[in-house]
């Protein structure tokens, strides 16, 4: 058995790994992926790596849930003004093309896994909760069930790939998703 | 030079080298795919599939084109009742779900691609040709022009992925599908 000692600045080289795997993953997906790349660009060893991480696949989620995390720091779920939040995620999508190809690819090369993931779970409880609060306090639509509303919120704002066929332009492509979402969620 | 003659039945050679690499590619993507997997499948020789097809791109791109078209004849785009034809397309990509992957597969591989194909932009088109009709006859809301609305209703439709968060019941996505569709659609 090797044990690999964990180096004093370890925090900083698990973090330069995922910066690495990130750029990696989401150019080539999980299979198209090497290893190798990524610790070189990486600056650490391989077999650091896999001490830290276990696998490819491991590195892979543990990628993605790095990515979420930073995502849901950066703009926090709110029902205040779901039209402006839609806008800031997609904002946030144009800025970091990376999350969304890895996204796509988790879910074509884990199917399933993505939303069994704990903070794919917790933020998903809460943005529910968010919504039923919102509709008891008669803030937005309760038309739909607040899960129903839910699905179709995300649907809209990361079917990106889908929206750029009705248009070329970011800006209406950003405008359409927010009137989207005003029209779903607004008290008629 | 090598000259490949097609032979008596190559219609139904071709056919059956779509489908083999419509299985192969929806499982592995094109970086994934082996084009030795798809001859044998298919009983067909490599050669003879390079010769039809010309590269593994250009059999990715076939075998995408060739399942928008058999999309497109069993649920042809009508303005008409459009929630009834969001849940008809919702159930043809439950009964077929190696064409939603495929077109996940060449969203991250070919990029832009898609939507260059020209039945796809001939589909386009004469989807926004029936939505501006719609609108101009009052027979759906015109809060949104036709270009944002085409964008809005095909990320919902297409969405699927993304609305399995808020529930695995495939009747429970159903459905929102179709109130969503009909509120974004319907006159106020």
């Amino acid at each position: 058995m090797i044990v690999v000692m964990a180096p004093r600045d370890s925090a900083a080289t698990k973090q330069r790994i995922l910066e690495a795997a990130m750029s990696e993953f989401a150019e080539f997906g999980l299979a198209g992926a090497r290893v190798d790349r990524i610790a070189t660009r990486a600056g650490a060893n391989k077999q650091l790596l896999y001490a830290y991480f276990g696998s490819k696949e491991g590195l892979f989620d543990s990628v993605l849930e790095a990515g979420l995390v930073h995502l849901l720091d950066v703009i926090p779920f709110t029902a205040d003004d779901l039209p402006a939040y839609a806008g800031a995620l997609f904002d946030f999508a144009v800025a970091h093309p990376e999350l969304a190809r890895l996204v796509r690819w988790h879910q074509l090369e884990r199917p399933g896994v993505l939303n069994r993931l704990p903070q794919a779970v917790e933020s998903n409880k809460r943005k529910l909760e968010a919504l039923v609060a919102a509709q008891k306090a008669g803030k937005i639509s309760d038309a739909l069930p607040a899960d129903q509303l839910l699905g179709l919120l995300l649907a809209l704002i990361h079917g990106g790939a889908e929206t750029q066929i009705a248009s070329d332009e970011l800006a209406v492509q950003r405008e359409a998703l927010v009137a989207g979402v005003r029209r779903l969620t607004e008290r008629s």
